[in-house]
């Protein structure tokens, strides 16, 4: 089935005491785009400005299963920026600089022929233009989005009318705290899940933690699953953005939104995620393969045998 | 085969935004004795004072798979107490009062019954005493430690010599990173596991991490597991103890220290450690079996197939 992602496109800088990349591609619709291209045909739809260096969008145009024909280039604006640093515990992160640029004008405009897209994910933006791209929508058969700390406390009365038109939200847990104002993430989670759904009987939220794993609120019941273990983070980056990349990718790949579906589509999340984080931007998802996650899904999954 | 923990007999006072206990059984081998009790007779070595009420140990004195014949009562002395409050984020805790009473006095002795005991839990205490009482063994197939963040900052030569003559710790993360300096708890608990073991063949690491589950290092690799999910956690008091002693009654139950063992083993112990924290004290594990606890092991199972 056909998925679209609509999102951010950044030029990132990013630090830690073990190095650090300048000037690098990040964005949460190219790390999605990127991720879900091991299981599926993606649709990226973003912006960017006339800033962007010759060859910046190389690996998304290269990758055969990423179709950039909705990558819009405004050559007046500049693209969006980030600067992040973090600490020695991997945990810690400051932001060195926010430059919105072209994220603060005119929302790009999702293509005809993307507008069919069965499978959607509405990355990271304000609630009012994750509804205005949904509404361009003819009749997606599964929409999910992201949101973040700013939209939950500024923009509650939008993103609760969001929330009760998309089949899923995928979240942090500081976010389903925020969200939800209860502290345990069960009962934070369990809530959400019973305000998400345009059709509440396929409707699901994801609850991410980090190194912890994630919990899924499905079908009126909760499931763990714990972080893949890696040794050495380089740069987390993204790494919620890979998760759901991979996740809607497989899920958009067979088509069925099932229970049994969800659970090794974030399977697949988990484990795309963890190899992503192991190198600075995009690097390691440009050195990995479908073989290669296929491999850390096996061991993921006899890890969680007993 | 026999099972021993020696480890702190409390009275413990509890309060928490939806309720409170005053004065009720607690202390690490009281909590990890009754989790043991559902999967192995258990020996408790432990004390308490002239001022421990009537009736105060029955739970333990009754459950038949609870050998209290290594329980002192001194009567000149007081019992250890504790008084604790729980946050409405009931992952935030603060210590009201610390009484240490008797477990300042010395400590109570193994009986001569008990020194065959083959698997040995020696709970947290000052390492110089859980070396006192490694001592007092007469070789022991497995020896596993507990420890806590004064005697990893105060005491660390000690505990150091202790470690390497035990087969296994079980810590927290916060302990965890303490002990080996590193963030990354994928990375801390592989270097603790390098450094414990008489025997490193069969030596091992368990780094709990609360709601979020545990890590496992074994045979030079690490195997994760998420929490149980948990909607409403009343008091998590004893959690890492009731863990703890799951994990070691289903072990000394199969006498066989395998990976495949292990696995189980600390699977029996997530799930009885949360079945423990739906109420106070030990009121919980006194109403729950060994058929809840495979029922939810069952469960746990299952939410982990993918």
């Amino acid at each position: 089935m056909s998925l679209l992602v609509t999102g951010s496109i950044g030029i990132d800088t990013v630090e830690a005491p073990w190095g650090k990349v300048t000037n690098a591609l990040g964005g949460s619709s190219v790390y999605f785009s990127y991720a879900a291209s091991f299981f599926s045909p993606v649709r990226l739809v973003g912006v960017v400005g006339g800033d962007c260096p010759k060859d910046f969008l190389r690996p998304l145009q290269d990758n055969p299963n990423i179709d950039v024909s909705g990558l819009e280039v405004r050559p007046s604006a500049k693209t969006f920026r980030w600067h992040g640093r973090y600490h020695q515990d991997v945990n810690l992160r400051d932001t060195v600089k926010v430059e919105l640029n072209v994220l603060a004008e005119q929302r790009p405009e999702i293509p005809q022929a993307f507008r069919d897209s069965e499978f959607v994910f509405l990355a990271n933006t304000h609630p009012a233009l994750q509804m205005e791209l949904l509404n361009e929508l003819a009749g997606p058969r599964l929409v999910v989005a992201d949101t973040m700390d700013l939209w939950i406390a500024n923009q509650r009365p939008k993103l609760t009318e969001l929330i009760g038109k998309i089949d899923a939200l995928v979240l942090n847990d500081s976010e389903a705290r925020q969200i939800s104002g209860q502290s345990n993430l069960v009962a934070a989670g369990s809530s959400i899940a019973e305000q998400v759904g345009r059709a509440r009987r396929s409707s699901f939220v994801v609850v991410k933690k980090g190194e912890h794993g994630s919990l899924l609120f499905a079908d009126r019941r909760v499931l763990a699953l714990p972080g893949y273990p890696v040794r050495r983070v380089v740069d987390p980056t993204g790494a919620g953005d890979c998760f759901a990349g991979a996740m809607m990718g497989f899920l958009a790949a067979g088509g069925e939104v099932s229970l049994p579906a969800l659970r090794r589509a974030i399977a697949y999340g988990t484990v795309t995620a963890s190899v992503a984080l192991e190198d600075f931007s995009l690097n390691r998802l440009l050195t990995t393969d479908r073989a290669e996650l296929d491999a850390r899904l096996a061991e993921f999954e006899s890890m969680l045998k007993f």
